[in-house]
């Protein structure tokens, strides 16, 4: 017999907390549509892109009739790139809305990622087997995968499984990519004349995919939980020791959100975040030096311990790095026969140093020797280097440590380096979703539902007013092409769900920007704890503080 | 002003729970003493080294009466070694019960370590300072450190400043080392005719230090919930993207207790037992068969993922390698002046392998060639391999990999392996304690306290029934000598706590056993998520696994 854990029994009685208007019956919930709207930029290109769904009006759920509620239907649901914590909610709560609708209805699943649609591989959800997944973490209900819906061919087959399983309408829960292959099968589906609706849902634990109208997307209300844990074990490990300097990356491939959030959360010595990198186009050397400013005047006060928070893509922001980075891509491209003839890594690093351009050759010549080794190695499919393998916090160390000794020889500074290195990705993507996202998950794929009752296809489900009690949710339609603007990827333009990276002039940074120097010498750590599912409402049912702050509510 | 997270405002808030005999006023504790007391083994040899203090009964804390009880007392305490969680509680139930017994005593806490009581480093405890740690984690309060207190000036150094504050008694809280400082201590203090009891805390997340009558050392229970939340979410991770296999390094330094204990509540695909390991004198190579046997069936299914859990200290119990290392270790002593002269890390290693005698030779050169210099490098102050600092969740990987392309080359291995690894130990140590642990330890620190008001010294504070509700917890005091036996450091016969190993069986091993080849194959994961300091009573009061099975109880 399966065992199961304490917490998943416990989790499994949870009720998810619904905003109000999603209470009634479906047939009394009506989608209120605005005016008609535009993309973020390049609307030309998006309107001939997308000329049967283009521009269409904001949906708000309110109370009204929708005598549509209650036709019986097939909908089909597809899990998309990494995992994050309420993935099976949303599934929950589409399964609930399209039931409660009509018990006659049917929920199919694809099995892992959209490549499950195109190979036909499906299950249909049953009660009992939903109630196996409810307030659980993971994506392991069906599987998800990375395949994208691309070629004509793909396509296809796309609709011919839809039309084999007659569905109405089909939901997409992903990133931005995935949500920008649900808008262009979206248009697709109405090219060709196939009734078949497609809604997304905006997941990812990097919360990169928000704007005006998502103002989070799921699971990383629970992943920077899971990360800031850890981060302030890891610092009262610091403080209680007295001995180390902890580097941690964490996981969060471009924008900065997560480290941002952790660094508002646990209070760390220092918080590097990418963006302000780039904008300032601050140099390798410079962000070692304000680390070791911070260890200097840390070891001045005896304090030779502290917490440096490092964002996982930080490496590719870093404007000398990043150039470096492109030129070693070219180069190894261009050059691939010859390179891989080498076969000493030590002839390699010198063979490389001596084809490149004047600032790249110094930059390249700065790093440490295994990061040198790393930038050469693991290239991905498409020739780049693969920067989520680069351990930047050992970089860091490295280059902190070496900067040290100098200052050390020059009497500068006299204090003890020991540094201890930690990457955090893995142990939360996957944790039980907190209340937040438990409640929000749910309510989205509730959200979806009564979308695809409503007749809407195109649209992304959101919620808004996230900050404040589920009572005052307001459960909402985007149009996905509102999100959408025109960019460069492998060479040709692409219609794409603008990435969202962390704003420099917005409350969450700037509330960071405003205590970071303090923090830098002072033990300033604030130590969260393990996620709660229980107890007081402050402990267990707090949304994130770069949702309080961007709400005006801390 | 200091920012508190929300979870440490509540923790304020608990309650520990008391076993009922210490509920009463402190005047109505009694010690009961049973029979005197031997040593495990050597008893002669501690007799002579004990004089005063070996062979005290048993004491059983009970409903009685102490008039002794309400004097003014000054207790130090200090901190010992690496942080553990709940560190503070027992800090917080000494304080307590001193108070409730008369309200002028004082708690005098020395700083950073044994260290503290050497330099006289010291603060008085108030409520005001106390109220600020209760049943959080960390050591920050004092601090610790990894001084021992071993010779004859710093045992009178330790002496003239307990006599300059005036201590009736000391506490060290601490793991085997530390309590059998403890125990000299108290040996030494009797000698010199100064009145100052010592009593030590099992203390320890190895959960190394425990037998007939410590049933578990404290932060054991935490630190496993913590470590498992973490495998149970890249458990759930990797059976939802279905692409790697994880391979997790646990802490703990000799035992695999943690290891065991994460594997009964996470069941992964493989966990490695070191004690096991020594037992059956298995090679590296048959470690690595075992994990790629696991990795060839799932594989067979289509599942081209797993978790594999590897105890830090495996590296040593591996008789080859150990073997491998004594000569090692001998060898750069001898010929440091010679070794050090090799610049390059590739010449260093050939040197090596042509030194090393034959069954050494074929071990050294079988390791990737990472390992070989990490082998090499690192060593610590007495000449000895940092085996902390050796990756072997690495050097499983790698041979784990270099294996299966030969079975692939022969055909009988189709799948894919890609594989990650995790390092997890500072993760945990400072975590808020769970409600077992918090109880347990606050239970502990008023143990303490009860035993000084009875008079007696060179005790170990303890707790019987640990698996079940604390209103069945009986406290007691565990004369240190009982626990102790005679084993070689550094060349010499030395009076030590005997490390409690994994007894192979014992009923957590057994149960384990019975059900890892299942494991191995089906992909069984619990996932036990946070930790709960809220909720549900078997969500939030659950003791661990090991002492459960231990007390027949699961």
């Amino acid at each position: 017999m399966t065992r199961i854990s304490p917490l998943q029994k416990a989790r499994y009685g949870y009720v998810p907390k619904l905003p109000p208007v999603l209470q009634d019956e479906i047939a009394r919930i009506q989608a209120e549509l605005g005016q008609p709207t535009e993309a973020v930029a390049d609307r030309e290109d998006l309107k001939r892109l997308f000329a049967n769904t283009y521009g269409k009006p904001i949906a708000t759920l309110t109370r009204g009739s929708n005598p549509e509620a209650g036709r019986r239907r097939t909908v089909g649901v597809i899990l998309s790139g990494g995992p994050a914590p309420g993935g099976h909610n949303v599934i929950c709560g589409l399964f609930d809305a399209l039931k409660k609708a009509n018990r006659e209805s049917t929920l199919i699943g694809f099995k892992g990622g959209p490549s499950g649609i195109l190979d036909d591989e499906w299950i249909e959800f049953t009660d009992s087997l939903i109630n196996q997944y409810r307030n659980t973490g993971g994506f392991d209900i069906i599987g998800s995968g990375r395949t994208k819906i691309e070629t004509p061919e793909q396509f296809a087959k796309a609709l011919e499984n839809a039309k084999k399983h007659g569905l109405d309408a089909l939901v997409i829960i992903g990133g931005d990519d995935s949500n920008t292959n649900a808008a262009l099968l979206a248009e697709y589906f109405v090219q060709q004349g196939a009734p078949i609706q497609v809604i997304g849902i905006p997941k990812t634990i990097d919360g990169d995919l928000k704007n005006e109208y998502i103002e989070a997307s799921f699971g990383f209300d629970t992943a920077t939980k899971v990360y800031a844990e850890l981060i302030g074990n890891i610092a009262r490990d610091a403080i209680s020791s007295r001995k180390y300097w902890h580097f941690i990356r964490l996981m969060g491939r471009s924008a900065s959100h997560i480290a941002l959030e952790c660094a508002l959360q646990t209070q760390p010595n220092v918080c590097i975040v990418s963006e302000e990198v780039r904008e300032k186009n601050m140099t390798l050397s410079q962000i070692v030096d304000q680390i070791v400013d911070a260890v200097v005047k840390r070891a001045a006060k005896g304090e030779n311990f502290g917490v440096v928070l490092v964002p996982e893509g930080l490496i590719e922001f870093i404007p000398e790095v990043g150039a470096l980075i492109d030129e070693l891509n070219t180069l190894l491209a261009k050059e691939a026969e010859v390179f891989n003839r080498i076969d000493d890594p030590r002839e390699r690093i010198s063979w490389v140093k001596g084809k490149l351009s004047g600032n790249n050759q110094r930059v390249f010549s700065s790093l440490p020797e295994t990061i040198q080794a790393q930038l050469l190695m693991d290239r991905d499919p498409h020739g780049n280097v693969q920067v989520s393998r680069i351990e930047t916090e050992r970089l860091l160390i490295e280059m902190v440590s070496s900067r040290l000794k100098t200052l050390k020889g020059e009497g500068a500074y006299k204090g003890k380096f020991s540094a201890l290195n930690h990457f955090f990705g893995y142990e939360a993507r996957c944790a039980f979703p907190s209340n937040f996202d438990a409640d929000y998950c749910y309510a989205l794929g509730f959200t979806a539902f009564v979308l695809i009752a409503n007749g809407l296809t195109g649209y992304i489900a959101a919620i808004k007013n996230l900050a404040r009690p589920a009572v005052e949710w307001k459960p909402m339609g985007i149009p996905l092409t509102m999100m959408m603007n025109m960019e460069k990827r492998h060479g040709k333009m692409k219609p794409v769900i603008r990435k969202a990276l962390v704003d420099l002039e917005g409350a969450p940074f700037k509330r960071f920007a405003a205590q970071r120097d303090a923090w830098a010498t002072e033990s300033a750590y604030v130590f969260p704890g393990a996620i709660q599912y229980y107890g007081p409402d402050d402990v267990c049912n707090q949304p994130t503080m770069t949702l309080k702050l961007e709400q005006g509510l801390e």
